[in-house]
């Protein structure tokens, strides 16, 4: 018997993860399946099947691939920015986020979502999310800090919980058509919030 | 030919589109199906299609069923409060309405959550969302002013945008094990921003 070692190759397991991604938005937990996931990421049958052997490490890796993707929003957005950031800097940077991931992340959020979901019914998956909003504190701690910001944690994890939920809103639809003036609002009265 | 009118039971309906949150909640919209929510309503099979045709009747029931559900705990609420509201009064009401749908309803908005992301794939539930967003716009434009408050139309909105969205992060588990804490630090922030 020979012991074969997983593939290693990083790259084809990116475009698995984003293809889960796609069919996470597009037919929901519902549609989701590792053949689902091999055509939408237009790869031979038994690929996925191939990396990612349970349908948890395939879900896991969709949600662990949107950590990635947002870090590398977040950075480049970073890379942007000039100087120490005051209140009205923090409040335009929310609000040009808010407005980017909606219009054009959309799909990744609504996969996001439907993972959020699983995770409530799957162990495993909700493990892999506690991780994620456990990095995804530390980092954006980090990024106010590197930006002049004094944003105390729990401001941090307030701030978190109230964009990651008006995204929500938005992305469902559930707040009409999003447009830059309601991003605005929105990121305005987060900020006003954290600093009452 | 003897033409039979549908059946005229309002409790019965309740009662399916009661079941039809506790098949949501527990599997998801996977796991939707007429026949699962007879079971769950502990109903003969056949029950739920004699009530509702199509798949989109019956989750379209649901979602009403949340509405009429929220006003009646508001409403209930709203009896308990003596005199017009301050600001401090309306911190304490979106606390404690977090909290208790947190605790006590958290079903009831797994299950709103699968049907939003349901709606985002089925233009006709996609129709009866928006009546419910527009009803309970207007339902809680009323309430304020019923309480003494003079928050616009737009603050309402979002009002209803951010705690929305909190409630989604904290009934999915996303912020940790949710307490009056955290509730009370969350309303704060909400009635701050729109004040600002």
């Amino acid at each position: 018997m020979r012991v074969v070692a997983p593939p290693p190759n990083l790259a084809r397991r990116r475009a698995l993860a984003d293809g889960a991604l796609r069919v996470l938005a597009a037919s929901g937990v519902h549609g989701f399946s590792h053949r689902a996931v091999d055509a939408a990421a237009d790869l031979p049958p038994g690929t996925a099947a191939n990396y990612f052997a349970s349908r948890d490490a395939l879900l896991g890796a969709a949600a662990e691939r949107v950590l990635e993707l947002h870090e590398e929003d977040m950075a480049a957005a970073h890379d942007l920015i000039v100087g120490p950031l005051d209140r009205e800097g923090l409040i335009g940077l929310l609000a040009m986020s808010l407005e980017m991931s909606v219009k054009l992340h959309r799909d990744r959020y609504l996969a996001v979502y439907e993972l959020t979901l699983e995770a409530t019914r799957r162990p495993a998956l909700r493990q892999t999310f506690d991780a994620i909003r456990n990095a995804a504190v530390e980092f954006t701690c980090d990024q106010h800090r590197a930006l002049g910001l004094d944003t105390s944690r729990q401001d941090v994890e307030t701030l978190i919980t109230l964009f990651g939920g008006a995204l929500f809103t938005l992305i469902t639809g559930q707040a009409g058509e999003p447009d830059a003036a309601t991003c605005g609002a929105l990121a305005r009265t987060m900020v006003a919030g954290i600093e009452s």
